[in-house]
């Protein structure tokens, strides 16, 4: 298979290649604006449908999906001793779930809080504007 | 020790463990704006001097660098099967290490680029404002 770099001399992954490791990987790291500063937070995550759905409570993170504000949402995973790697960045708006057809199906999947001493009652989910994929093979 | 845990149930980590985890950690991950989106990219970075240190090329990240704007930078590791793990949060402004005597010391450490196809000729740093930690023991 032809493959492409970039500028910086990364590997461009496909479409199909940033879509498994999206469906495959449990944790991953939104970046959005509160309070006029970026903030990074890691959570875990299901793709579902082509899109990026977790919990949450009330918060930061929620704030910024009943805004319809645009975040990036973030996976990787790297090999230091061998400085191999991949990440994968997503760009999209966030919303919360609400249609109660789409909550009972998305409450099949496995997605479960790691932290349980909160309620994480809600669904956000970040639908894609653009992903795109770098590797260092 | 005692320890506390935030209002969404994690545990505070201590201004002593980040730093341990900041001086132990390889890869994070920047977030800015580019052209009015968010972007998290993984970086290699050394943690040098209570900073955070890396290389570029010109480009996106050098550009927010030479604007002193302001970023977030992110360190995590989880194990998923355990459903534990830690974050760290750094929020600062990122510049240019242009002073030639720092810039000597620097070139000391061992932080190599792992493209070497382009010139990733120059050092930036980020200085915290702010470091915060997250762990789910």
């Amino acid at each position: 298979m032809t493959s492409f770099t970039d500028r910086v001399g990364l590997e461009v992954m496909t479409t199909a290649e940033c879509d498994h490791l999206l469906a495959t990987t449990a944790i991953g790291r939104i970046g959005f604006i509160a309070d006029g500063d970026v903030v990074i937070l890691p959570i875990n995550f299901q793709f579902v449908g082509g899109t990026v759905v977790f919990r949450t409570g009330t918060g930061s993170k929620l704030s910024a999906a009943l805004m319809h504000r645009p975040v990036a949402f973030e996976i990787d995973s790297f090999d230091v001793s061998l400085h191999s790697g991949w990440s994968v960045l997503v760009k999209g708006v966030v919303s919360e779930i609400t249609d109660p057809a789409e909550l009972a199906s998305i409450a099949t999947t496995n997605l479960k809080p790691w932290v349980d001493t909160v309620d994480r009652d809600r669904w956000v989910r970040i639908r894609p504007d653009e992903i795109t994929g770098r590797k260092i093979a």
